[in-house]
């Protein structure tokens, strides 16, 4: 064959194509490959969560087998991975940003563990032994790991309702204990078993309304501290809070308390606002805790205030973390309840740091492992249950200080640690004058930082649906309780998503001037519909019993109104004849979808009306085929292209004409 | 200005469009006129919803006082405006199609009041009144209403756990009219209030398994009248059941009662595999029980056989349908249970009733309007429960009957009713020693018809999980109870759209030759992925926060993968450097879908690549803009198809070598 012949044929073959290209195009959609069967789908689903990310698992198997072992302990020990490149220039950074850190930490950690009704050291002990934990297996490079607000008042809000912290303390304590641990486990189960979406249910939205409710609530409980309460209530809603407030403000309270923490909470509150407007002073409200807890120790200790009412944190006992193991209880008659409390820790915690370390990380441009941080959190609880911690995660605040002191590595966790294990060994017994309303005034400066009322703003304006699940998580956590917010907020996000599905609305496609493809005419005004033709496209990606009789009757009603409309006017316009429904949108479609279809298209036919059914998606067309639906409707009446059907349809009726 | 001039610059414009066509659509994009806002989207959907169909109250306000009084009656009973154009050539049809009706429906009705553990008479009262109220206020043509199996079962299933029908039949027709008189309200409310939509939650799958146990369990129940048992269980389950028919067969039954009922059953099942293969012999099977019922009650009323212990009928009360108004009690200690019970006969009759409608209205080419359907179903009980009838609905078999047998029209169904109404005054003293085996046997020759195993068949083939719904109430209503089985498929069925949301696959782009479009190259193995570009779409309509962060770490995985292939391999692959989304599916976004963007956008920025968004739909991109997302990544990051995304970033990318 000569060169020439081939170039007709090929410009032969062209033209076919140019001609028949529709027809040919429509073959391609209807002999599409089988899509993944039900069974594959759901094994490969599996495959991909359990699989590590990359080839790993290749990568391994290429290697001998010491190096073998090497690189599986750096998977789990990511310190082994980074350490090696570790500078000395690092260390300076790492060292200066870990005792701001431990600064501020140190107070923070003494009146989180009061909110939590633990004495004390133990919101020192959890600022030792998890950030050590983290540090090797944790791949945030910024996370401040260690006792916060909000897992604090879960702790306590949800324990004491099975044991009495005042009354039983050590019962109580054991209960915490046990519960850290489950909260562990259930997170390195997460990890393990990639989960990681599970930490997705609590929407962003939803976590801003819980976060400031609960913000909202610990500031109340201080008033406890601030007020030099004896007696207060157990309950954590805002109403019973407020109760106990009044009543005790009518008996005993004492003003000196209240005047001492006002006085120290202004001045942390003022060195913020400082730090805020001269951002090289970012120290100052860092310290400034810490200096307060120093300054009111001293003129308690000198003035001998605590004679007159002022109420101090009397003992902290110092010493390393002591083992707890002999504490954790799993027979008690409060197992199942622990578990479950467990559980909601193990959620509520790994939001709040996934969250924290993937905002830094995405400032930094690097990428968070989800499953991998799971499982270094989950194990930074299970051994610190196991000497004297409660639950710790990544905490908001001290990660922004944290970032803003130029950490560089997870070492900057390593030298807080060490400088909290110096002050439990050397410092404790000068915290013996420190006043409790210095440490109400500690967590009370920590609070403005978690209601952000300009997010819920934002929220609001983009999307009012998003802002109810905030504000029902707001509203539960402030009048009922911890976790019937967490309970609605994630209620109302689900619905959200049924609600989506259930009511789709369609929209009519016109051709945009300069394109051959077809838009929403509502979206684009631009756009022009084919006079005597209804394109339409369903706005959902699963046409299913909850909706598919619901876009058939619209799509109907559409298209009689325009015919009676056609009818009624004395302009040319043409009655619609032609109704082409774009399943663009569908990435499924069950069988009530399929019924729906077929008697629209019944329906449509009987009227003297033609039907085009255009880009079936994978599963979909699949999922016609076996319906026989193809058959019934016959395979011409399926387009790959709006446009091409508009052509096939039009064009042939002109050429019958 | 010369037409010259004017020619040029139109010329000047199409060449400026063809080279800076991106760039204006990318601005046809950004500046999409505003969606209409939550509030006003909400209150469209409540107006949709409640607004009439077609411009009927535009119509109407045209209209001078007299008529618009007609039009309004009219709408209300549909009858009025066919009625008028009826004809005798009509009413010949209706006729031979209300008798054939008839003869099918007495026996049917004893023998569904036994079911339902009412006297025989309530039976043939249900075919008296609702199908008269339906006949004028419905608008489904073939529809035969009355009692039918699986309302009857539930009836007595729900209603027998608190009043026993044995030892309390009146206290329990009490219960049972009281209930229709709310199924009836709860209908109307859904018509009235247009909640249509509330009987597509019983989704078709879920409705062919629910069908098919509520059978068995009905034929199990026929087992007490065919062997002639006296004593029976109360319960519905099928372990409970078959222990109690083992319990009767091993004490007392009555071989007389067996072998009557098998051997008309064998008659029916006869001329319904006759009427089968030949479908001019329709009516055979559609009279065989009245000649079931004749023959038995004959045969018993000469030999005397009920003394020698063939179970008969004894005597039904004849004459018209005595008021039931004081039967209604509304104060008694079930009244709750009682409303619940209404509801969950409500949403069954009607979906029984619209499926069966909608079937045979699209064979007949006309639509089914459910909202107008719902308030004739709940006025034709309403009226029924003050009329000693309990609650009826679209029957199937004596639906098909009466298509078969060539209605026209609704008359058939009053041709019916007048039937009933006149044996109920004169034959009702005939039936005595009918033996009430016949009455199991025309009930069990009714079952087979429900127990759709081909369509069962169907649904495993074209969707698994679907076929889980079928299963889950099928199981649920044989081995648990009538609600339960109900509860389970409609649970399976809205886990599905959640778990369709949840994991939502992205899917890779290529363009398919002779096409300016990009389609997945999963389903088109021929379309061309462009080199050094990774184009993906979300398989989703709403990127949320229970799928946002999954997509993009499976981008972002895709991405990282490959990179190192190429970096591995010694071809000339080339790194991907650009990644194009495809938003067209999204037709929603919220908050944790808007963060997730802006990461993805952060991350890949900062390892060296480029990101565009292209056809974001009317929702996502107008709260893209108030989330400030277009201010961050920059407009010309943002453009209307692939297709421009790829020729302006490679294009450019082009000249600036």
């Amino acid at each position: 064959m000569d060169s020439f012949a081939v170039e007709t044929s090929e410009a032969q073959q062209t033209l076919d194509l140019e001609k028949n290209g529709h027809v040919e195009r429509t073959q391609w959609v209807l002999n599409a490959p089988e899509p993944p069967s039900f069974w594959r789908e759901v094994l490969d689903s599996v495959k991909k969560t359990i699989k590590p990310p990359g080839n790993t698992s290749e990568i391994l198997k290429r290697q001998p087998g010491s190096k073998r072992v090497v690189l599986f302990l750096q998977a789990i020990f990511p310190i082994l991975s980074w350490g090696r490149n570790y500078k000395v220039t690092k260390f300076k950074n790492d060292l200066m940003a870990g005792l701001t850190l431990a600064s501020l930490c140190i107070p923070q950690s003494i009146g989180y563990a009061t909110l939590a009704k633990l004495d004390p050291q133990y919101g020192l002990y959890t600022s030792v032994v998890p950030p050590l934990i983290y540090a090797v297996m944790g791949t945030s490079r910024e996370i401040a790991v260690g006792p916060v607000a909000v897992v604090s008042l879960l702790v306590s809000s949800m324990i004491q309702r099975l044991e009495d912290p005042e009354t039983n303390p050590t019962a109580y304590r054991k209960l915490v204990l046990t519960a850290t641990f489950f909260a562990g486990i259930f997170q390195a189960a997460f990890g393990l078993f990639r989960l990681g979406f599970l930490v997705d249910f609590l929407s962003h939205a939803a976590l801003v309304g819980f976060i400031a409710g609960a913000a909202i609530i610990i500031g109340l409980q201080q008033l406890k501290g601030l007020l030099g309460v004896t007696h207060f209530t157990n309950k954590t809603d805002v109403v019973s809070v407020l109760k106990a407030v009044l009543r005790s403000v009518d008996h005993s309270w004492s003003p000196h308390n209240f005047i001492l923490g006002c006085a120290f909470l202004s001045f942390i509150l003022t060195t913020r606002f400082v730090g805020k407007r001269n951002r090289k002073l970012f120290w100052l409200p860092a310290i400034a805790p810490l200096i307060s807890v120093i300054l009111s120790t001293l003129i308690v200790f000198l003035t001998r205030a605590d004679k007159h009412g002022v109420k101090i944190v009397k003992r902290i006992k110092g010493g390393l973390n002591p083992s707890s193991v002999h504490e954790l209880h799993f027979n008690g008659p409060y197992i199942g309840e622990i578990a479950k409390i467990g559980l909601v820790i193990a959620v509520v915690a790994l939001t709040e740091a996934i969250a924290v370390g993937r905002s830094f990380a995405s400032v930094k441009g690097y990428h968070l492992d989800g499953n991998k941080e799971m499982l270094a959190m989950g194990f930074t609880n299970i051994i610190g249950s196991l000497t004297s911690c409660y639950a710790a995660t990544g905490s908001f605040s001290r990660t922004a200080v944290n970032f803003s002191a130029g950490c560089e590595t997870a070492v900057s966790n390593i030298v807080m640690a060490i400088t909290v294990l110096i002050s439990l060994e050397l410092f404790t017994k000068l915290l013996f004058f420190t006043p409790t309303a210095i440490l109400a005034s500690i967590i009370l400066s920590a609070l403005p930082g978690l209601i952000d009322v300009h997010e819920a703003y934002r929220i609001w304006k983009v999307d009012k649906l998003d802002f109810l699940a905030c504000l029902g998580a707001f509203v539960g956590v402030l009048f009922v309780s911890v976790e019937i917010g967490l309970l609605i907020a994630i209620t109302i996000s689900f619905l959200k998503i049924i609600l989506n599905s259930l009511q789709p609305g369609t929209e009519v496609l016109g051709r945009l001037p300069g394109t051959e493809i077809l838009f929403d005419v509502d979206q684009y005004p631009m756009a022009a519909e084919t006079l005597g033709v209804l394109a339409v496209r369903v706005k959902s990606a699963l046409l299913c019993f909850a909706n598919a009789n619901f876009v058939t009757e619209r799509i109907l009603r559409r298209v009689s109104e325009e015919r009676k409309d056609a009818k009624g006017s004395t302009s040319t316009a043409k009655k619609v004849d032609l109704v082409i429904l774009d399943l663009s949108n569908l990435v499924n479609i069950d069988t009530s979808g399929i019924a729906s279809l077929e008697e629209l298209h019944k329906n449509l036919v009987s009227n003297g009306m033609e039907i085009a059914f255009t880009n079936p998606r994978w599963q979909v067309i699949h999922k016609l085929r076996l319906a026989n639906f193809v058959g019934k409707v016959g395979g011409g009446r399926i387009f790959l292209t709006v446009a091409e059907a508009l052509d096939a349809c039009i064009g042939g009726r002109r050429a019958a004409i």
